[in-house]
């Protein structure tokens, strides 16, 4: 196995250690998120550092870095305090990655990359049209990661959209039954397939599948 | 599309919202966090939450709350400053959520599950020798997130290890090539597959794959 150490990290070159650092933490969440800000400018920017934080209150988080791009998110959530989580399919991961390009601030992302704005039970800030799992969430509050100036927001789920084959009886939502793509590194675009999903786990027991047949989480 | 709201969400019955609301973020990393003890008691469990969070300094996050179980891995780490990352592949999906059982606090979960400790260039903690990406990590820091009394704790990246073929020219991990999974709410493993990656996006220019036949990941 190749052996990488912090000397040769802090020694790299910028892009190479961008590509690796990013990559070496496992799959990430590839959400849009989108905005509006208090003159009805829209956002939609990809991200991939939301995640959950707990269930009960039902909150999620995502890292941001003020001073960079996407500012425009950040801004827009501070003026409105909410947002949208829309999860990226397959057929819109192009889409998805140009929104990262850096748009002036007055331009819509849903103008440039075929992204469709989507207004949902009054909620304020818009929906991404095509996105099959959609979240409306409420800012909370947000605490600055000082060892590397990020933020961390986190917020309330207030809405959840999705269609409804995708959702076994007991809750869970089925990722790939929703087309849900995941980030490898900053740019790759990775597919998921479920191979099995197990009951809660015991000591002394063996872990038992929810699928009958074990060879096959399709059954 | 099925409308859940806020409300909707307070009233639900705890493992139903439990499932919701772990898997309305979209995908997870799968990871297992390894920790020894002063008294070299060693642990290991499996983790959804590890999150980039910056590339110079090399960072990473993690949430768990340090009131429940893992609290092990928690409390190891507080005690020894370190632990490691370590990916989990398909073959690994079973022994991985075994770990999420309540074993006594002397047990060592590598010894229930059939995962192996490996010890590595004199790092404190155990590495998990199945895994093909493993990280050797020092606490640097945690946030305490008020909102759900959960904590996140910020580390960094001190050593990395993976098989040379998985590495682009550019830096760039191939997850799909390391046999990564993904983890779908409290219990769903998935494997993806690379559909594409994307240079650099810009403003009015077409998004780029990094392979030259678009229809194909592969080449």
């Amino acid at each position: 196995m190749k052996h990488i150490t912090a000397g040769d990290i802090k020694g790299m070159e910028k892009i190479f250690r961008l590509n690796l650092i990013n990559s070496c933490t496992g799959y990430k969440s590839a959400n849009l998120i989108a905005t509006k800000s208090r003159n009805n400018l829209v956002n939609v920017a990809v991200f991939s550092s939301v995640t959950h934080l707990g269930s009960d209150p039902a909150l999620l988080g995502f890292v941001t870095r003020p001073t960079h791009v996407p500012r425009n998110t950040y801004k827009n959530i501070k003026e409105s305090s909410c947002f949208t989580v829309n999860h990226v399919q397959e057929n819109m991961i192009e889409s998805a990655h140009q929104t990262a390009a850096k748009y002036d601030e007055d331009v819509s992302e849903f103008q440039k990359t075929g992204l469709e704005e989507e207004y949902l039970d009054d909620f304020f800030a818009p929906y991404v049209k095509q996105s099959t799992v959609k979240l409306g969430c409420k800012y909370r509050n947000e605490y600055h990661i000082k060892e590397n100036n990020t933020l961390l927001v986190v917020a309330s789920i207030e809405h959840i959209y999705f269609d409804e084959s995708i959702q076994a009886p007991d809750g869970w939502l089925r990722l790939d039954d929703a087309g849900t793509v995941a980030v490898n590194g900053l740019d790759g675009y990775a597919l998921p397939s479920l191979l099995d999903r197990f009951h809660y786990a015991r000591p002394g027991q063996e872990i038992k599948s929810f699928f009958k047949n074990k060879s096959s989480a399709e059954n």
